[in-house]
């Protein structure tokens, strides 16, 4: 029934070790509900950052509640942690992360099902212990070793490994999922998912081989049935990516991965040839944010920014979730069973 | 015996499909002998791209007949294919892929030993034909998938797939090992190898777990005990190397990875703010390559170019390359069964 039920699936409740990641400012409720509602753990992204954080705070916990009205298994919520300059959290964060827990203060059956709360971006910090004392699972998104030994020594119960090939708000140092993942589960005792770069069977197979416990995707969720929130514009413009296609440009709080557009490319100049106009820096973040919501909600995928890893060139169908996640887990399993009874040893061992 | 042997152990006559990467422009004889006798292959690579070609190829047929002496089994060279500006195959590459062939001609015990050619950057066209019919084993390394499926449809034996975390010499797009991997071997139908962020059993499982039929490594094997012909210096400088550490910069063909000093950065910030010096592109690739081979033989690794993976970042002990290639193969060999015996699938089976 679950192939591939390992710590990482008992501790969390669910049937297969495939996480829906993050995939804010977006709207996702229902892919989150698709994934979970599949076996697997879905997500709901914050849906912004909004200049009024009350309307931004409604606007999530409406996500979360129509996530929750779709799926009676558990599911995550992904807020990333900004910092200002002096390193103190950003009021959007603090405001997100208050939201979750105020809901499932107030609800015990939402409580039950929205057990686990990832941060990414900067480090949780003071937060962990009132994850933690909220009752929840508490998942931190790393770009590097040194982060992910602290976070699992700060008490986060879970580490994400973010490959830079991963779409959307990447790590500021560009370590890769073939060298980060090792170095991180050789570093921390505590479970770790790989994200960037997986799409199927093969990579969940991989990353298992690596030491990780499971896999988070971004991008091959997006391009599914279930998520009829996003334009299809979007979507097809993943479906047409190819190698190469991708650009890590100059993001909200660090590098940002999407497609080469005009959009992104606008970004990418301003970066290296000095010659962009000097725009306010407040200013370009709240340009970056809409352009990227223009991209998901209108399909302006040419002039909006389009997040995506760079998994995206080997994307080219639209998956049904219900289907994909759990024969996902069955394909690794039969990939390692296959590997282990193709080994000459083991042939001995039976002959 | 060996543990992971496969059809590509069995095309190349070896012990363990863990290939010692090409380390052009260095000095590679001993540490391909000891990659060999280990029952992995190792690979002799060209010694440099001089002005004086006779004498390259001398230099070139010397380490062949050095490692030759130094172990009787099989090994490759490494022959970078590079092209002028109308597509034509450069002198360099000509000569020494002729005098490969000619020094298997002329010496029927070199060519039992001498059995694989491998070429990387550009792609080797004609050459495919003339390598066949002199009956060498043809790998070809690709940093996409095009290339890749280009390379099989014109004979190529083996594709070795080379992800954007690999150390010198880099492919053009920044496709990652992860990404570009499964890319490869859900197109090509012969033999693949993964090159570029492998460092030990994970990720030669890791490997096989996404379709490779084995992996092929450099840094790894340049922090050896067998690689007494490098300065300690440079071993030592991969040895200190972290996460973050590495960089790619315009190298000699395309992007180069390697350490992030005073002479990467000198090329990096050429390439992106164009206010370096305008220095002849002969000249400067002349540079580099001096440069380069300075790191390796003298130890400058501060204002000479250290290549290395970014797998450098998890590298911290010197191996011994004939306990560690078998443990290599057994260690990967043991991963995949213990995942395999884990399944919950498995034990009902034998429950």
């Amino acid at each position: 029934m679950n192939p591939i039920a390992n710590r990482y699936t008992e501790l969390v409740g669910i049937d297969h070790p495939i996480v829906q990641e993050g995939l804010g400012p977006f709207r996702t409720p229902k892919l989150a509900a698709a994934v979970s509602n599949a076996g697997g753990l879905g997500t709901v992204s914050m849906p912004g950052m909004p200049t009024d954080l009350d309307a931004g705070a409604r606007t999530f916990r409406e996500h979360i509640e129509e996530c929750a009205a779709l799926t009676d298994r558990p599911f995550a919520v992904n807020i990333p942690v900004g910092v200002d300059n002096n390193g103190v959290v950003l009021p959007f964060t603090d405001i997100y992360i208050r939201t979750v827990l105020d809901a499932r203060r107030v609800d015990q059956s939402l409580a039950a099902q929205l057990t686990v709360l990832t941060t990414s971006a900067g480090f949780p910090g003071d937060y962990i212990g009132m994850i933690k004392d909220a009752g929840l699972i508490h998942q931190h998104k790393v770009g590097s070793t040194r982060h992910a030994v602290k976070a699992a020594e700060a008490g986060v119960d879970v580490i994400i490994a973010a490959g830079f090939e991963m779409g959307g708000h990447a790590p500021s140092k560009a370590v890769h999922s073939y060298v980060l993942l090792p170095n991180v589960t050789e570093a921390v005792d505590v479970p770790v998912l790989l994200t960037g770069g997986v799409r199927d069977a093969r990579g969940l197979a991989s990353a298992l081989a690596m030491g990780a416990d499971g896999v988070a995707m971004g991008t091959r969720f997006i391009a599914s049935s279930a998520n009829s929130d996003w334009h299809p514009t979007y979507i097809q413009a993943i479906l047409d990516a190819k190698e190469g296609d991708d650009v890590a440009f100059d993001g909200v709080y660090g590098p940002c991965r999407g497609l080469k557009n005009a959009a992104s490319l606008k970004l990418l100049n301003h970066q290296e040839d000095g010659t962009g106009e000097v725009i306010d820096a407040v200013e370009l973040t709240r340009w970056k944010i809409e352009s990227m919501q223009r991209a998901q909600t209108t399909g302006d995928v040419t002039d909006g920014l389009v997040l995506t890893g760079q998994v995206a060139a080997a994307i080219d169908d639209i998956i049904d979730i219900a289907h994909f996640v759990p024969n996902m887990a069955a394909g690794a399993a039969e990939i390692l069973r296959g590997l282990a009874s193709a080994l000459p040893d083991t042939e001995h061992a039976f002959s």
